[in-house]
């Protein structure tokens, strides 16, 4: 999940900011803003937004953690203009150089699009829904068929408004308050270097690298294919640790995307899933099993959350609640005492107390001159708002006759304070807690609606209202910084997140379709396990039925979870206050809960990813440094780009031609005699 | 095979000469010979020569290809005693400084007992006496059962003759002829550069590199064990291009010994091999199976020497015999056009018609003041070389009652001869065509035996004899232009091979009885299929019974690869003469004739092995050239390693826990159907 990373990122990249950047650039014009937004962008844009939404869809699909791809994004958004710009060169019909604003446009398009791949919540809210993943005895009213249709038309409604609510603010968050935003910095330079000569060669060499790791990665996902008919067959299941591990899902799955997913989250992060995973699958599961029979009863189905399942979801919500609940609240007081500071600050100023302290130098006032260059009339803003809200408000009960009209206002007039806190604290932080305000919406709706009234599903949907209004806002703001500081104008940022936002509310449904018909998304032992669509969906059956229908303990077992995520945290707070190093060593309880519900194997993949970027940083720490992301994000783009042609394959009913099976030696032995006889 | 590689290598070294390497050391005492043969070297032959006993056994079991392992040696010698001296030093016990000379001892001490473990023919000559071998008809006197005893005392008896046939000769060929002898030089070199400054960085890295290589290999092939219980399962048998090229034994088996092997092979024997196989496995047998009922009887079993076997195994030997008998000829002349060259060249110094071309600079002054200084009577050899054969000629028929005292007269007769040619042409080209006079020997002696006088063994035998005499020589050779180029005493060369021949001649009958007792060792579908044990079998097969008992059509197919192996390189040399480049690209026939047996498997892993080498040669030329013959030898030393905990693990009955097993998609579906009722 795009927040769930961001969780896992906080990259403060402030410090790279040279003096004078702009010195370099004194003598580039600068297009005006209809001339950053051209042709070749736009259709850039399309092309890398549909790679991104198969990468974001799969991701969703399998663990619902997802990776910074704006390296990637980057890269192949240069890669891709930069050799059209040269072949044009070359042919005479270049009309117009390829600029970093241009550069810009795509980028922010693509994360845009991308962004709503998440949010659309094909891999959670909205498969959360579908019978495939409710309890077989659910009634009709609280569960819901997908469709296309419906989903696209959803997603228009609800993925604008965000972008709205939030554009008015633009100048007193990126210029007052000079918010941080460290991932739309980072960003930004990485930009600005990809338009100096000597940016530009390493991002070639970059790129280079990046395809070199995407087509091994393909081929290997290609390769893979091959021994996989029927289940427990390839490379998924290869008992790395030997078969009873495998049972209890240790095992390295040969996955180069988590590979590369591994090389990109910070060491801690790995780190951190590992120690989730040996505690509950190497623990606490095994003895939970034992009780069989006394704590809960035997021989239920697997997928039972009566049973092992349901100690495995709910404890792993209750710590990621427990771990939201704190950021949300320590974000509120952050946001809380930052603004005084700055409102005090400004009085002072106005008052003639105090100087403005920060003298203004070269850098900020060109940027500044751009940004103020093109204006977007509030008024513009809030008749936008409005009208989409008018239109959720009719549009939304249509689609989900559980939700009436006046939830849907409620909704829609909390939803911008919410935006704008969590932008602020983004700005603050690189942290985007949209999934958790979604979270907390499904258990306020679920209540409120109630289980006879279709409480589930009008919970899980109104959790889809509240996570993309929250959660375009923060990126948008995120963009407009990255706008600020390669003098992009606001509205060519606007335009690309509007035309970003339309592709990928088109594009993520049809994707997941894809994935959706191709495959058994959301079995329990399929490749696409889409864990967090039971996890939505435990979350809102807690929000209609209350704690009386888990498992004996469970209750206990979540409280204490719940409350050793806060302790962690508060810890963590409290170290950083004084400065002491050790929280650098102290796991995190969202990153431990993942696994919780899906064993060992992803963290063991991305500590191999850990472990590989360990080494070659201790061998050439430089070349780590430059061409890891790369490769990482080569890894990840060309494994689930053979998503596609694996879907193609699966929908068309072709099977693999072999099967590698793993089998212990004494059932091989009548295996074998099976075969001869 | 030894010679079989270093028909592969002709690597020439001259060029790396700088003038007076002597120069720096100058001021590096040199100890009297005595001084030269240390305990601590003793110790560490004795360790090194396990570990290549065990190795070249295990390739001559498999593949019958054996690399150079020199520098494996020269770096595992170097590093041992480095460390040893190091430790020594700072516990202020060491006596006596590391010196190139006493490298020099330990690395032909090591040499002298892996050659003895080619020598020994436990993967060719012995085991070809073997009822496992020989064809279930086979009258007693024409098998052997193999036992420990007999096989070291015949070692004994027929290892050490070639040293003293060969000692009074050293003089004539090093200081009169210069004979250049380029894996010599370039050992030698390889030693005296350990012991420079620089150099002795350059070895450490090395070494180090070396241990990485030996510890992953080591460990990947304990993984790889955990995956082969049973027949069929494991990585050896991994349908990297599908179950069906698998079946044509097409296919990567994950072995790093011949990744390693393929990186220490020059480029065109790889594709020599891969091109042999794809004739042969590809094209070939294929098309002859077609003809299975009406060119062979139907329905025989896999290994039956008239059958599709036959083809393979006949095919081959026809091929290396052509080879083989294009190479003796050529060496002949070439020796005979030298030797009169030479020869004249003396006469007309001694005439003082010209003057000594050769002006002796700084570096041979010296380094011929050592060479002559100790000194080795030539009565000592003489009288050595009559006892030893007057015991053969008693002890051989003992062993071996199918000879009589009058074969083993005749073979000691011409031996010294041979071994002279041998030696001589060695140290013009890096090529020992032991192998090639042993094979002779086989079809001149098994066909005077005569079948029903035992004359397979008898053949097998004697080609043990002249083998063994024969590939002594030319080693001992080699060991004398190390000792010359680096100031070690030709007494101490002398007493490092004997020390190294006699722990060859204990230890390579011990390994090999290990793995025969471990393993099934020579079944065509084993994992140690010794295909030469067949091919030399097959030999003598053909020198008792003439081409009577071959399939249809096989004699004539015989014919056509034997005159294509003679026509191939005469062309080779043709080309040669005429500088025309192009000779490069012409594969070897004998290189070509190795799958025709085996299947294309360890081909294609040594291709994998070029490949690495070549990708790594293109990102870096000089590290690759510095550390991949370091990295290859870490990954035959450390997969050939686990030779010993897997045969251990074997004899002791202890089974790998799973399999790896692949089956096609509709097998798959009947075995899970199988497995689930």
């Amino acid at each position: 999940m795009v927040d769930e990373n961001r969780d896992m990122e906080g990259v403060g990249c402030g410090e790279e900011e040279a003096a004078a950047m702009e010195k370099v650039f004194e003598d580039t014009a600068v297009p005006s803003w209809t001339k950053q937004i051209t042709i070749r962008s736009m259709v850039t844009s399309l092309v890398l937004s549909l790679v991104f939404n198969v990468i974001v869809c799969k991701l969703n699909l399998t663990t619902g953690i997802i990776p910074s791809l704006n390296v990637a994004a980057g890269l192949l958004g240069f890669a891709m203009v930069k050799s059209w710009t040269v072949l044009a060169e070359k042919s005479g019909l270049l009309r117009q150089p390829f600029t970093r604003q241009e550069n810009c446009v795509i980028q922010t398009c693509v994360v845009a699009s991308s962004g709503i791949a998440f949010s659309s919540g094909t891999g959670s809210y909205l498969l959360a829904m579908t019978p495939k993943i409710a309890d077989p005895g659910s009634a009709a009213i609280n569960v819901k068929e997908l469709s296309v249709g419906w989903m696209i038309g959803f997603l228009f409604v609800v993925s604008f408004v965000g972008l709205f609510s939030i554009v008015p603010l633009r100048k007193v968050m990126i210029l007052k308050y000079k918010l941080s935003y460290p991932s739309g910095t980072a960003t930004a330079y990485l930009i600005n270097s990809f338009h100096t000569p000597k940016g530009a060669k390493l991002a070639k060499k970059q790129v280079w690298c990046l395809f070199k790791s995407f087509v091994g990665s393909f081929l290997f996902a290609c390769f893979k294919w091959f021994f996989s008919a029927g289940d427990g067959c390839g490379f998924d299941s290869f008992p790395t640790f030997g078969l009873q591990a495998l049972k209890q899902r240790f095992n390295f799955d040969f996955s180069t995307t988590y590979v590369g997913v591994g090389m990109i989250c910070p060491y801690m992060v790995n780190v951190s899933l590992l120690i989730g995973a040996i505690l509950s699958w190497g623990v606490m599961w095994p003895l939970i099993q034992t009780k069989e029979g006394s704590w809960y009863e035997a021989g239920l189905r697997g997928g039972d959350i009566h049973g092992i399942q349901g100690y495995r979801i709910f404890i792993a919500i209750s710590m990621m609640l427990g771990d939201g609940l704190f950021h949300v609240v320590y974000m509120v007081i952050v946001t809380v005492i930052n603004f005084r500071a700055q409102q005090s600050l400004q009085k002072h100023v106005r008052d003639g107390m105090v100087e403005e302290q920060q003298i203004e130098d070269y850098d900020e006032k060109r940027r500044k001159k751009y940004f103020l260059k093109d204006q977007i009339p509030n008024a513009a803003a809030i008749v936008g708002y409005i009208v989409l809200a008018a239109l959720s408000v009719v549009l939304i009960p249509v689609i989900f006759h559980q939700l009436k009209w006046y939830h849907i206002l409620v909704a829609y007039s909390v939803a911008p304070v919410l935006a704008f806190c969590n932008a602020y604290g983004c700005g603050l932080t690189d942290w985007s807690l949209a999934s958790n305000y979604g979270k907390l919406a499904i258990l306020i709706f679920s209540s409120w609606v109630g289980l006879e009234h279709g409480g589930i599903v009008a919970g899980l949907a109104s959790c889809g209202v509240m996570l993309s209004i929250v959660s375009t806002a923060s990126d948008l703001m995120q963009d407009f910084k990255t706008g600020y500081l390669t003098l992009s104008s606001p509205r060519s940022m606007f335009f690309g997140q509007v035309y970003g936002t339309a592709l990928g509310c088109v594009m993520s449904p049809l994707v997941f379709w894809f994935f959706y018909k191709a495959y058994d998304v959301g079995g329990k032992n399929s490749t696409y396990p889409a864990p967090f669509a039971s996890m939505y969906r435990a979350m809102a059956k807690l929000g209609v039925e209350g704690f009386s229908s888990l498992p004996k303990h469970c209750l206990t077992l979540m409280i204490v979870f719940f409350v050793s995520a806060v302790v962690i945290n508060l810890l963590i707070e409290i170290l950083k206050i004084y400065d002491i190093k050790i929280y650098k060593f102290i796991p995190s309880p969202m990153c431990m809960a993942i696994p919780f519900y899906l064993g060992a194997y992803f963290a063991i993949d991305m500590c191999v990813g850990s472990l590989i970027l360990f080494l070659w940083g201790r061998r050439n720490k430089k070349d780590a440094k430059d061409y890891g992301p790369a490769v990482a994000s080569g890894l990840i783009c060309g494994d689930s780009l053979w998503g596609i042609p694996g879907a193609i394959l699966a929908l068309s009913g072709v099977n693999s031609p072999m099967c590698m099976k793993f089998l212990s030696s004494s059932v091989n032995t009548k295996v074998d005699a099976f075969l001869k006889g």
